[in-house]
């Protein structure tokens, strides 16, 4: 299947090979890698559920951080793996082709400061509407992947008072809020996307704690779209170059 | 202590008794009024941690329901009387002067279309900085009426797929939506109020379902104050009138 090279962003300069038939990365992948918790004390990250790593790179930007880099699917890999070497960050950013579950006894246990992931947001269910091409269908659907390996597998990566920051669907807001809890990874701050100030919330990025006290933070509205144009905050994100933030 | 008519609302003729060392209705009472789960088929509603009825008597604009409210505490109950008797609510609006817990064994079992509360929002705990008052305390800290308490006694007094609207703290996000669950209170949509359009969260309505399934939206931001007036749809709910939704 035909490669396409894409921008990541406006002018970072930095170049992404994405598939048709493949998963390609979202405003969601670009709000992640903008809004994920990142200080000066961040040394250590892995991101799950990579795909062609648009979170990863994106977070080249905003840190020197070692940045470990986890897909399951081969081909996704491959194209994920051509990406980080046309853009010279393999230096940084380490790729591996892992299942996630079990991914800790690989790389290392409680030793990340950061876990990012933009995981299948479908469950699988009987009513679920596969997307006929495989690559797509586990991106998107708990094929492999559930949220609960998500969180089960973060908790053993992360440092204590470790940061998870993930993105997800609202409808599984409730869901979400229970199994952290189960693994203690206590959720921080929510900040809801709404694609207008009149629509509906369709995603959510979620900030957890491994092992901290309570303390939830609903967050400033993102509203994708003000007046027919872009609002600022996401412009904002598009328009991100090293040094910004 | 003295008492004050105020108005509820802009232009609706309805008149509140309030004391300035009670607990006083708020924007977060009339939101719950003008957003409280109301169709055609609405004939039973009861609400919970009435205080001076606010939300009873804003409801009785939107519906011919009969409206049961309960208060437990008797100086507040008396308030809530006059200000009933004073717009003639009497016969839309029976007030019960009684503790929420064990109320549906006063006023009937499964028999409620929708249940309304505006609940104490304070954990009890060694930090809680109580008010000396203790009208206040009692209104906003859960010393007498916890939030279990809440559901556990709205799922005894709604009917089948009967729908419970509550407006609570972002705070507790995690913590409601896990109880509601445990009491087969299916959250159906949530709306997150926020003071500006650049500020987190400070209140949320939730509206749960007994007994229906899974599947919750998180509806349009609700954002209080916009280039510093008040929004179209908090002047909506400011200026509501009988008739208008």
């Amino acid at each position: 299947m035909e490669e396409i090279i894409n921008d990541l962003l406006a002018y970072d300069g930095l170049k992404v090979y994405q598939r048709p038939d493949m998963f390609n990365f979202s405003l969601d992948s670009l709000m992640l890698g903008y809004f994920a918790r990142i200080d000066f004390k961040t040394k250590k990250i892995i991101d799950l559920c990579t795909g062609n790593a648009p979170v990863a790179m994106y977070l080249t930007l905003r840190t020197d951080a070692s940045i470990d880099a986890v897909e399951i699917q081969k081909d996704v890999y491959d194209l994920a793996d051509k990406s980080i070497k046309l853009n010279n960050l393999a230096g940084q950013i380490k790729l591996y082709l892992n299942d996630l579950k079990g991914i800790s006894q690989v790389v290392g246990k409680e030793c990340y400061d950061l876990v990012t992931c933009n995981p299948p947001y479908f469950k699988l269910n009987q009513d679920s509407n596969l997307n006929a091409n495989e690559y797509k269908t586990i991106a998107r659907h708990e094929v492999n992947t559930t949220l609960e390996d998500v969180l089960n597998e973060s908790k053993k990566l992360l440092k204590n008072r470790g940061y998870l920051t993930m993105v997800h669907r609202p409808d599984r807001l409730a869901e979400i809020l229970r199994l952290l809890k189960d693994y203690n990874l206590n959720p921080k701050t929510i900040r809801f996307i709404y694609p207008k100030k009149d629509s509906n919330a369709n995603s959510v990025i979620i900030e957890a704690q491994k092992n901290s006290k309570e303390g939830l933070k609903v967050l400033e509205p993102i509203i994708v779209h003000e007046n027919n144009q872009y609002s600022k905050i996401v412009s904002d994100i598009f328009n991100y170059r090293k040094g910004m933030l």
